[in-house]
């Protein structure tokens, strides 16, 4: 009963993608210390070198590494140390040849010095003469001024997610504020005339809101600011106004469920309606060859993704890693580094079928044993919340394959 | 010159966990959507069934399942339609043999059915009759009541980091608030006397304070909450004092730099003078055979991990996630469910060579080619920050290896 002419994901988030125009989100100015995770939105480029000055990597002896040249525990290298250099201070004197100052690591190296013989090849033989017991090549121990950053180079180029050491970097420039794009706002809106707040008491026939609480966390994790909107009744004025209400104070929609007979139909037009009077593309596609998530609905408004999920808790999961999470990333500023997907090698524990011309996300857990994964199916109707809470993750079989075999290899994508 | 009796960090960790009592952080009881990503301090019990009554998964007809045994396109069974289920209400009527009522997905069965026969498998031949072409199992179609949860039934195990289905899950079951476990608070010390603030103008010879930075935003992604102290000069009262004020109102301190000539020992030496007073184990171990992060110090004060750093920014990072990760979910609650450490399997890009007996920690940046990623080694001292601005993440070589060989198989530790 499946129609093979539904779309597959992959192309139905290209058609979403495509949709949407390259510039929405606008961008905001903050302190470096509020921008973990964040994306920025300009090249930064380095105002000046890191480091400053040429600095010691150890603790040891700044001078001119030719006068090692040949040392030896046999034949050690004659020094005179005339000087101490202090943390945090500039050196006012200069290394001359056969000379040393005593460096601690981090410290600056003085004028005429090129190298830093370690403590522990040296050896004092006076209070101002130490012998070098091994040579030390020029550079060595040593990090060059703007060996880590020089003036003017791009540090962090722009659509990049700040990681800590990111934001180090930054910091080490002194640069203490910058431009990042703003988290995109996704409105979510509950509908079912069976759907009541999770802190309500329950009349028979009733079940409580469970997708705007799975939907809120998955939105914040992956750099969103979710926006609940409430549970609506499945009525189409109803339910258009709260799209339209959305699309003016948010960057995307979500409709969650509208399981009821009729409605899903009601949600695309709903979309397309919305769309001829505030223009965007309106419904870009209708129905998925995937499961689950068959009915996954994906739509344009005034350059707005306008997304209407399935009901079933599982489905609302792999939905939003198919579609929200991508679309997430694409308004959030194009992120320009490497996103890796969390995935964990696996051998499958049993057999499972799939039918043809369907991608199939089959949630999985993992067992850990001698090292290995073994990926174990969690069967149960995509309608049971549990079947994600024992889940540690999805192995997708794509359309072309009819199931997976126990003991073959497949990559799980972890929650 | 490497120091072979120095501890291997697995070690030196579990030195340092066994010195940490088994409780140490309270709890709170916070809303459920206050709780993403917090971990559960008490088992959580179901006080009702999900669902709370027979539902259907499908948009279709609720009836006997044997009136349709036997039922195909050829010989269709016919069966009456008196009633329509709504959406959230209770049917008040019983199905009879040879009767249904329309029922759509997620709709309340009525007494007297026990499957769902699909839309798409009858056929209406009049006002109230229809055609069933295909012949239902008993339960086909039907989430049972308490299916998905038992009433009674542990959903959710103390321990547990929650995820966003989890939060779904609680809500599924009308419970709003829960007792989690407290954030650990973790003080971060800079000291030396050439560190100075992010926005200050540099004098030569001074340093802006990076690993502060660094360190913040990696504790909160791994659910602490950082406390920056300040830049403290190197002296042993000033860093007593302030590591002493820091074990009063956090649950892990940091110690980040002194590495100027002494000052690993000096911090050494206060953990074990502050310990003498207040009671822990003092120094636990003091130099790993870990490169970078040799100088690392762990040492514990009234309970709490006191650990000093290195000052390299590279080495932080691995120190990080060798031992304060660890600290921080021991700390944070005993989570129960597994937890994967993000990796990507790549091939070594080029030979890398290690000492024997030390463990080396690899910074490495990911190309990708046909859908295999190599691991680049990321060249330069572990005190530049841009080698891991530049790199994704570490591949570890074990201290019995002398190195990694161009195309071999390693496992790439994402940041």
């Amino acid at each position: 009963m499946f129609d093979k002419t539904y779309l597959l994901p992959a192309d139905a988030l290209q058609r979403l993608l495509s949709s949407i125009p390259d510039t929405l989100i606008t961008t905001e100015r903050l302190k470096i210390e509020e921008c973990y995770n964040r994306i920025i939105s300009v090249d930064v480029v380095a105002p000046e070198d890191l480091p400053a000055f040429s600095r010691s990597t150890v603790d040891g002896y700044a001078l001119n590494a030719r006068d090692t040249f040949g040392a030896k525990d046999t034949s050690p290298a004659y020094i005179t140390v005339r000087n101490e250099i202090m943390m945090g201070t500039s050196p006012d004197f200069e290394i001359k040849t056969g000379e040393a100052a005593k460096i601690p690591t981090g410290g600056m190296m003085p004028k005429g010095a090129d190298a830093v013989l370690m403590l522990e090849h040296a050896q004092a033989v006076s209070d101002d003469m130490i012998e070098a017991m091994r040579s030390v090549a020029p550079g060595e121990n040593v990090i060059q001024k703007g060996e880590d950053i020089q003036k003017g180079a791009t540090v962090l180029a722009s659509g990049r997610r700040l990681r800590p050491q990111d934001i180090g970097a930054l910091a080490g420039i002194g640069i203490t504020g910058i431009e990042v794009f703003k988290k995109p706002v996704v409105s979510i809106i509950s509908t079912g005339d069976e759907i009541v707040p999770a802190s309500s008491l329950l009349k028979l026939g009733q079940v409580r809101d469970i997708n705007s609480f799975t939907l809120a966390g998955l939105i914040s994790d992956n750099g969103g600011v979710p926006v609940k909107k409430g549970i609506f009744k499945d009525d189409y004025g109803t339910i258009k106004k709260a799209i339209e209400d959305s699309v003016k104070d948010s960057d995307m929609v979500l409709i969650s469920g509208g399981t009821s007979a009729g409605t899903k139909d009601m949600t695309a037009d709903i979309i397309n309606d919305i769309a001829m009077s505030q223009g965007g593309a309106g419904v870009v596609f209708h129905g998925l060859s995937l499961k689950p998530g068959k009915p996954m609905i994906g739509g344009v408004v005034n350059n707005k993704p306008i997304l209407g999920l399935p009901g079933h808790p599982a489905a609302v999961v792999v939905c939003f890693n198919l579609f929200i999470k991508p679309a997430l990333e694409r308004l959030g500023g194009f992120i320009s580094n490497k996103i890796f997907i969390k995935t964990v090698a696996a051998k499958m524990a049993k057999n499972i079928a799939s039918a043809a011309g369907r991608e199939d996300h089959i949630r999985v857990y993992l067992e850990e044993k001698d090292g290995e994964f073994s990926a174990v199916p969690v069967l149960g109707k995509s309608g049971l919340i549990t079947t994600l809470v024992k889940a540690d993750g999805i192995v997708v079989i794509p359309q072309n394959k009819l199931g997976l075999d126990a003991g073959e290899d497949v990559t799980v994508r972890l929650f």
